[in-house]
């Protein structure tokens, strides 16, 4: 049997050739990319034309992905396809119209909040959650339109219940793992997972240390027992990988994700003032790589090779396909 | 035998459902429409957003237009196929990462400058013409490699034989006549048409009254006897239709077009003081119903069935097909 197709629903990197190279190695198939944290419109343009920079120098090992088909096609011209989002609503700003805008320059991901309150839902730091705004539910019906996916990865309960029952497609939540698992403020409870993988929507687990329990400590087999009973309480269609890999990033650029332009102070999010930059990857985890060791370690954790095979790429590929396109009108 | 393809590469109105049906009426199957004079980057966005609006809610009249193939769905489907362009370069502003990211908005047609002096090339209206700029030949490289034409109607001689020259791909004088017709700094030199038609471009016949002989009291036959002897200056392939149609506009907006942000006074360009509005239009040439005029009165001039074909669309459908889309790396 071929390997199964891979994909990784969030990386968030110092972009460069090494990079996508190990991209490569690691036999990524497909990456969703974030490319905008507190990013104005403009701002995020910028981003996008770097992007055209690393094509048009890369073309041998990466390519845009823009649509589902595009994983095949990268699969086999032997390049990894990259999707991009945005882990805030910042690059639509106040203009509904935007949306449509960034998903034609290539947005498939958009969370609604990250962390604080934004102009749409909640974000999971703030003490209270009021839910989906008045231009939240205009946004979700605009994004649900144009084929743009909603993203709860950082936002907090109630506004998260509320996008999955509000948004006509199913949505994700790229980057997180259980609550019950390990108890971190970016991590969901089952009543959140539940209701995610009952409306069809998908879960992407973050091998980020702060989400995972034992942080950089963390066993294999721990995190693939966490799979485990996750599939038994979401369904085994709706899980797939979003491992939230940060390379090469200098510690600044954690300060850009968690305080951007809205604290003059510095807010440490899901640091501490004896770690505040970014944690150490588990060393079963260190970069793209290492996808197959997650492979062999779900094999090892008892799932079939076809449950495998959903896992690590094909049930993000299905939720590609049905999410990424413009609705019937 | 079916009505030919009608494509007209130039209209600039203010946009409604009634002009979208008597494009319909006209039968004509694609528009190349302009959506900015001066407009810098976030305004051009704005003109698109409000395009997705008129697809979305003109759906049965209406199509975006990115690749040749969309006419002939247009054509299939009952609509027109909404083509984009700029009559200058500030979409772009400094930044030669936005011709990508305009090209995948939709941008297909692009002045290098717009009466005045602009970062790349010259305009018709100034005294001195140094020719493409550093900054141009590096766009132009650019617009060649992802799929953006080079549009020269409004640039000066020197710039507009230079941009000829230095295209990798054919360019487009998408709005203009020959100067030896009508003598106005706008129209176009015998020098610049054989070179333009040599080199595989396309020049858009105009049907502003000021680029007519007499203006608005232009007659029919004194169009198309024109249009003969250009086809012979510049070969059958080479000519089309780019009516330069104004419709609905109030005068403020030739205000905008011609003096734009440049000037704290008011600029007439092709006005004059008598005259300072939008001229009348000649009475077989009002508005998108009167295509089939035109198609008669080519008949009429002498040009065959298969002629006229070209010249109404064929033409263009052409030079679509081998422009818009990126060139191979």
């Amino acid at each position: 049997m071929a390997r199964p197709i891979r994909i990784d629903c969030l990386q968030y990197a110092n972009w460069s050739e090494k990079i996508f190279r190990q991209m490569r190695k690691g036999g990524v198939d497909a990456v969703h990319v974030t490319i905008a944290y507190h990013e104005l419109f403009r701002e995020t343009v910028t981003r996008f034309e770097e992007w055209n920079r690393r094509f048009e120098r890369h073309a041998d090992l990466i390519m845009p992905g823009y649509w589902a088909e595009d994983v095949d096609i990268a699969r086999k011209t032997g390049r990894t396809a990259i999707f991009f989002g945005f882990q805030n609503c910042s690059p639509m700003e106040d203009d509904i119209g935007l949306v449509e805008i960034l998903h034609r320059l290539g947005a498939r991901f958009m969370q609604l909040s990250y962390n604080n309150q934004s102009l749409l839902a909640t974000g999971c730091y703030e003490a209270e959650d009021p839910g989906i705004t008045r231009m939240g539910r205009e946004v979700i019906r605009e994004m649900n339109r144009v084929g743009l996916v909603v993203d709860m990865s950082h936002s907090a309960e109630r506004s998260t219940l509320e996008a999955i029952e509000l948004s006509t497609r199913p949505i994700a939540i790229t980057h997180a793992n259980p609550l019950s698992w390990h108890a971190a403020l970016r991590n969901k409870s089952d009543d959140v997972l539940r209701a995610l993988g009952q409306s069809g929507g998908m879960l992407g687990f973050s091998l980020y240390p702060h989400h995972l329990r034992d942080g950089g400590a963390c066993t294999l087999s721990g995190f693939c027992d966490m799979v485990a009973r996750t599939a038994e309480l979401m369904g085994m269609e709706h899980i797939g990988i979003g491992s939230d890999l940060v390379q090469d990033q200098p510690d600044s650029v954690v300060d850009w994700m968690r305080s951007g332009r809205w604290t003059k102070g510095v807010d440490l999010g899901e640091g501490s003032k004896a770690n505040p930059g970014f944690p150490r990857q588990p060393d079963w985890f260190r970069d793209n790589r290492d996808f197959p060791t997650v492979e062999k370690g779900l094999r090892a954790a008892g799932f079939s090779a076809e449950d495998v095979a959903r896992i690590m790429g094909g049930n993000w590929l299905a939720f590609f396909e049905k999410s990424f396109r413009p609705a019937a009108p």
